[in-house]
């Protein structure tokens, strides 16, 4: 009889496990119910803001293959949601007022914008409903409202500092915008970046024309006659004007449906090491709405902060690993050798395939800010003061050039790098990236690091050849990887993603992989 | 008739110039008298310090051949000085009561050391009888009384941050004696250098054994009741004891002779373009005591700070441009002919020759340090602040590792290198020198100029291979002529010295040389 997998949710990570079970579902072992919220099909919601300005489309942005889907007997259900999971009777009830059985729930319902507590907009953090003028831009609608006011170079008002709020801002104020981002503390980014580095970040982002108000607390809106926003209000009675306030101040997990249902949550819905949900072996949790943080209290991995990242590239791991983890339990004899011949995208590659349990990756996050005229990089701790004696092993090294917005800062703990603050120097944040993830001793002599943004050293090729070194953080794909796909004919950044899925996420590595293309053949023999 | 030149001083720079005139007094067309107020002859005071450490030997720092002068009919006059010029009469007046007509005077009188105002120290400036236990470090007696209490390990306290304190600090705390540097502000050449420069400064000078004693104003001394130096008192009721003081306060030059004979004084004695004094033709000055400035309200050269620099590379300068003027002066056509084929040191090269009139170098002169596990350089304006906003064409960059002793500060204007400092980067900061010095424009990504200290690049060769860049700035050496040199089979330091007279000022370029007669053996053809 076949397996019924109904998953909630309808973003990436949903749509990379359903992508990754089309030989469960071609071989009849399994059906599949998908229940969107949304009216659209699953699409890169990274690219939101780019969307958002103009960059991209819609359309350019869709990961879902709807004819597949219908071609293997799929239901596809937009625009509702679940109500209910009734766990006893293994069924959903559902908004249009349907039930669904299923057999395996999966339950990938992302993330919410976090709305602050600001006088004029409601405060219900389920069912927040934005006046006109105001968006979290965090789906395709928001993303309209974005770009209505960029093409008709309108103000913009992007409240929050952090990597989102900065991308957004760089991105509609390159497209013609005039965008001021309100923020708290002296410079944005401030919960991730040292002073010095804060410094040179806020000016060049005031050189790519975006206007900074800082220390900023806000407490309220302005709004029209009808409703319309017309500016932020500061609790020292400053206002921030604009035709639209763009929210950006975080996300948090969409648990509600899990906590309903009594599921254990945390922060995000909580699950083992085989991504399933505490105390019920048929419901899973992937993505920005699961927490990994297993029942067993020695477990190492399990230790420190077990918080959802946020990022899409640990969602697609869990993806892979989950529909790798079902294909092996559902999967009769022929599928699996099915299974084994590829799929389209490789579903054995990353950190799913063989692996018994899935683990999250133990280093912290990098944050990664990638914008014309404007490349940041901080990772790890970054609070070491230059100046101060350390008896911890630890050692600042600082480079800051400022009026050419170049700023790398080096901490070390007894010569493996640390934390790392880079700016304006993009090779040379890359290749600290690298030495921070694999816990490189450093050379002595820092200052070896950094001449890789001369213009001679950019004219030539990448820095690392390392093929091992990662070049899509969001999909994990190598240089390795890449170099090979343009060895088996890739000429294009669009090629060499269908064949890898490296730029398939935040798209921030495209010209990296121009680089490694070019390069190739440059080098081939003619 | 042989024109009798007397010539005032027996220092490396009269030295220099006797050295020069050599076929003057061998055709007799001139006949020399030399008269020092030491009981040696001519030493090279630069390494006066290194004597006291005992690293080098009063034998090998001589600067005189007394058998040459002697075969040259020359009157050395050693142990007494001129207690009076009669310029009407045109003759000296010695201290042993003896007296010495002259055609051409020639005041190589130098610097003496400034004496600061303390309780217990004679403040008599022109006869400092300094107590037992306090010297100045300008002579070879002070050498001596230095070389006794390092060899015992003995207490050294040293008073004055300057370059000299800086390099006799670092010298005996190799040698194993217990240094104390007492000094103004809060880290020593707080004349020259920044503030964060100097932090990393003071943190090397005290990882090489040197304790500072900072922000300290000395009042007294304190003393034995035979009257033996015990320590000095700060104004703030500390106390630094020690074996021995070293008074490193600067020096003023030594002009009283020349004040006595009515001539100009300002800082030096003043001397016009030819070196002679204002109003006496007959009367020339050359070295630490002499400041050339013209009477020409509007002349360029003199507009600006003419105070004589201190350093050896000038006072060589004016030796070799004086000697010249002289010969041209005086010599009959055989000896012209003989001077053109050559001296043993090649008298023409240089400032000397054929320029008709002696001009300063316009570039404001370069502090370095160089010690054993320290390498310091300052030069120019480097007060502009890293975060200031600078709206005349300043631009700041900094690279700061001081963990590692390593610092360098950029200060371009409109792109041009205006100032800077550089510590614990050797190449780094020689090659910053050479901008400097030739006004270049740096490229946009500074840190291109960082790399050359790292360990592969050391184990290579020197960085800048322009035949015409200064290698040994007290004798003006470029590095084409050291490479000529090994060419035509120069194999060690000492005989690039004794051909090209790179290296016999204050030594700091020995390690340059030997690098570039390395280079050449291994690159020469076998």
């Amino acid at each position: 009889m076949s397996e019924r997998i109904v998953v909630v949710g309808f973003g990436p990570v949903a749509a990379r496990f359903i992508e990754l079970i089309d030989p469960l579902l071609a071989s009849g072992a399994a059906h599949l119910t998908v229940i969107g919220a949304e009216p659209d099909s699953a699409y890169n919601r990274v690219l939101v803001a780019d969307v958002g300005v103009g960059r991209t489309s819609p359309e350019t942005i869709s990961l879902s293959d709807t004819a597949r889907l219908a071609a293997l007997g799929a239901d596809v259900l937009l625009d509702r949601t679940v109500r209910r999971i009734d766990r006893a009777r293994r069924q959903l009830q559902l908004s249009d007022g349907t039930v669904r059985a299923y057999d395996r729930l999966v339950l990938a319902t992302g993330a919410r914008p976090v709305i602050p507590y600001l006088a004029g907009l409601n405060p219900d953090p389920l069912h927040p409903a934005l006046p006109p003028g105001v968006t979290a831009l965090r789906d395709l609608a928001d993303a309209r409202a974005l770009r209505a006011v960029v093409q008709r170079r309108g103000d913009v008002v992007i409240l929050g500092g952090g990597i989102l709020g900065l991308e957004a801002a760089l991105a509609a104020a390159e497209e013609g915008a005039r965008v001021s981002v309100v923020h708290h503390g002296d410079y944005p980014l401030a919960r991730n970046i040292d002073d010095d580095g804060g410094r040179v970040l806020a000016a060049t982002l005031r050189r790519q024309g975006v206007r900074l108000v800082s220390g900023a607390k806000a407490v309220g809106l302005e709004h029209t006659a009808t409703g319309e926003f017309t500016a932020l209000r500061l609790d020292d009675g400053r206002f921030v004007s604009g035709d639209l306030l763009v929210l950006s101040c975080g996300v948090r997990p969409r648990t509600e449906l899990a906590d309903g249902a009594g599921l254990p949550i945390r922060s995000g819905i909580l699950v083992d090491h085989s991504l399933t949900v505490h105390h019920d072996e048929f419901i899973h949790a992937i993505g920005d709405c699961a927490e990994v943080s297993c029942l067993d209290p020695d477990c190492a991995d399990c230790a420190g902060d077990t918080t959802p990242s946020g990022l899409i590239g640990p969602g697609w791991k869990q993806a892979e690993w989950l529909a790798d983890f079902l294909g092996r339990q559902l999967a009769p004899s022929d599928v699996a050798a099915v299974e084994a011949s590829g799929t389209p995208f490789g579903a054995t590659s990353g950190a799913g395939g063989s692996s018994s349990s899935y683990r999250e990756a133990a280093l912290p996050p990098v944050v990664m800010l990638k914008a014309r005229g404007l490349d940041a990089v901080v990772a790890g701790d970054v609070s070491a003061n230059l100046w101060s004696g350390h008896d911890d092993g630890t050692a600042v090294a600082l480079w800051a050039d400022p009026q050419h917005g170049r700023y790398a800062k080096i901490v070390t703990r007894d010569g493996v790098l640390s934390g790392l603050v880079c700016i304006g120097m993009p090779r040379t944040g890359a290749e600290l990236v690298l030495l921070f993830e694999s816990g490189s001793v450093l050379p002595e002599d820092r200052s070896s690091l950094l001449p890789l943004d001369g213009a001679e050293e950019q004219a030539s090729s990448s820095p690392n050849r390392d093929p091992s070194a990662t070049v899509c953080r969001c999909a994990g794909v190598s240089r390795g990887s890449i170099e090979q796909a343009a060895v088996v004919g890739c000429s294009t950044v669009v090629e060499v993603s269908a064949s890898t899925r490296a730029g398939t996420g935040c798209g921030g590595c495209h010209a990296d992989i121009r680089g490694i293309i070019e390069e190739h053949f440059q080098t081939a023999p003619a």
